[in-house]
């Protein structure tokens, strides 16, 4: 039997579910988003199954669905257990859902964990084996592939880099956190900064005037309030990265979402300190890089995790 | 065939080289303790192959030798790379001159990796499957078991725990590390640290007065110096076991060296502030124990690596 390529990705984020068809590695053909907000909980679902049977009408050879979901997703029991921004689903067993419905092989996972294992499979990362992938936006994600696979944790847990902490009396975070790196650049945070510095510069600047993007141009147009702060939120990241590098020792570091598009801005600072702060063995041979598959890191990564459960229930059934 | 089950261990020290023939995971026969200071390198090797002999002896199912260094072991090349405590002991393929001269199969680790294997395969760890081990002493080591595997990293130098960052201005350390947890735990940081706070006190104490065992006793007694550092080194040593938390979501963290038989004075706060500042889901199901294999968790653990590798070798040659 010739070996399973092609499966669907969907990658469902706060404002749109996005989907492709995924075949070797590449998107095939995209679903029509869909935009969890305007509808019920059970006409969501009914949506979900529609996009997969609509796309599996024009590529019978699919071999499974993988689904990824923002937040907490119990990937091994197949179970959602909340979704902040849909009200009603709580404690959804989806796997089991979309497989009773559609009679295809599903799996389900966190979306941050997903991008992550797309960009390990297809993306920046596809030299690695030991990579480390951070999602810099309106929250830090981060995730981890240990020894070529996908790693979890003991309650799937793991890699939540965001909230490792890179002062130990500092801000207070979520969930007790104390001097979480995303109390430090996650994109509120950022604004808010930028706000302040500019307030202390004698200009006032609105939060909305302080995206990402405006900090990033302010910067490149040689503003040193802007500057100096890509070069502070550069050195938090790069200590918290050395701290991760000297624990996990990863050939690759992965950076991607909405903030790492500063780029040279931001990654200048990061790898100059990972280099001055861990040993030179470790980080001469290791590559820090942006993601590369921007916005199909989930919908590939999803499919990649469905076609790796499929490969594995056919090889169970033999 | 039946399995292997008996193997040496050799955990080499700074000041003695301990072994013992280990059979079923216990300590069967113990080797004479060997002075590494007080014979030159070449005599040193000659002591090394007389010792396994004497072993093997009395025990001929021997089925290999697995030995521990401290320092930058290349484990996969069998090469130690430098022995600050044995001059002349600089890239010394130790595993293939050892395997020459016996004809048995041989393992070289990092003590701190091979400390954590034994607790993980016949000590504090044995029921976990993702654990994180720390030892405390004048340096902070550390190592990882991932999905029940002794994780070593791309450059096999993963879990070194006591470079990772609690502040990221803080204070600097070894290889560029900035606010390093040894800097803070370490056992002369402890003692510099009690002198300091006995001076702002009022009282005088030499360094030498301050080693753990002496401030353990002093607070046990009511001292409120050394029972308030304890607590401040508990701090220090939860906040970053919380980021390693959120990191690897361990299912055991062990907590070994001198320092740790401090007991609850150490434990309590640790396990405090990994409570505070990390997941209820996570935290719950997390063990933090001490190490139950005191001075014999390095020779149990690379007897353990070597009888793997000795299975690994004889499944290859069928």
């Amino acid at each position: 039997m010739s070996a399973l390529t092609t499966a669907i990705g969907i990658d469902f984020g706060g404002t749109s579910i996005k989907s492709a068809v995924v075949g070797s590695g590449a998107i095939v053909q995209r679903g029509k988003p869909i935009d969890p907000q305007a509808t019920g909980s059970d006409a969501l679902m009914d949506h979900l199954v529609e996009l997969i049977e609509q796309l599996r009408a024009e590529h019978p050879d699919i071999a499974g669905v993988g689904v990824g979901l923002p937040g907490f997703v119990d990937s091994v029991h197949g179970i959602v257990h909340e979704l902040t921004n849909v009200p009603g689903w709580k404690e959804v067993p989806l796997r089991q859902i979309l497989h009773d419905r559609t009679g295809l092989p599903v799996t389900i996972e966190n979306d941050a964990k997903a991008m992550a294992y797309g960009e390990f499979k297809h993306g920046a990362a596809s030299a690695g084996r030991h990579v480390v992938c951070i999602t810099l936006g309106t929250g830090v994600g981060g995730a981890l592939i240990i020894d070529g696979k996908l790693y979890r944790g003991a309650q799937l847990a793991a890699g939540e880099i965001g909230h490792m902490s890179i002062d130990f009396r500092g801000r207070p975070g979520p969930y007790g956190s104390i001097g979480g790196l995303e109390e430090y650049v996650g994109n509120v945070q950022i604004a808010e900064r930028a706000v302040q510095r500019y307030r202390a510069a004698g200009q006032e600047k609105s939060a909305h005037e302080c995206s990402p993007a405006d900090l990033a141009a302010a910067a490149n147009r040689g503003d040193p309030v802007a500057a100096k702060l890509w070069d502070d939120i550069g050195l938090e990241l790069g200590a918290a990265l050395a701290s991760v590098v000297w624990i996990i020792n990863p050939d690759t570091i992965v950076i991607g979402g909405g903030v790492a598009k500063a780029g040279d801005l931001l990654f200048n600072p990061i790898r100059r300190e990972i280099r001055q702060r861990t040993l030179g063995l470790v980080h001469e041979n290791l590559r820090v890089v942006p993601a590369a598959l921007g916005n199909d890191a989930g919908i590939i990564g999803n499919a990649m995790l469905a076609l790796e459960a499929a490969e594995l229930s056919r090889a169970a059934a033999k």
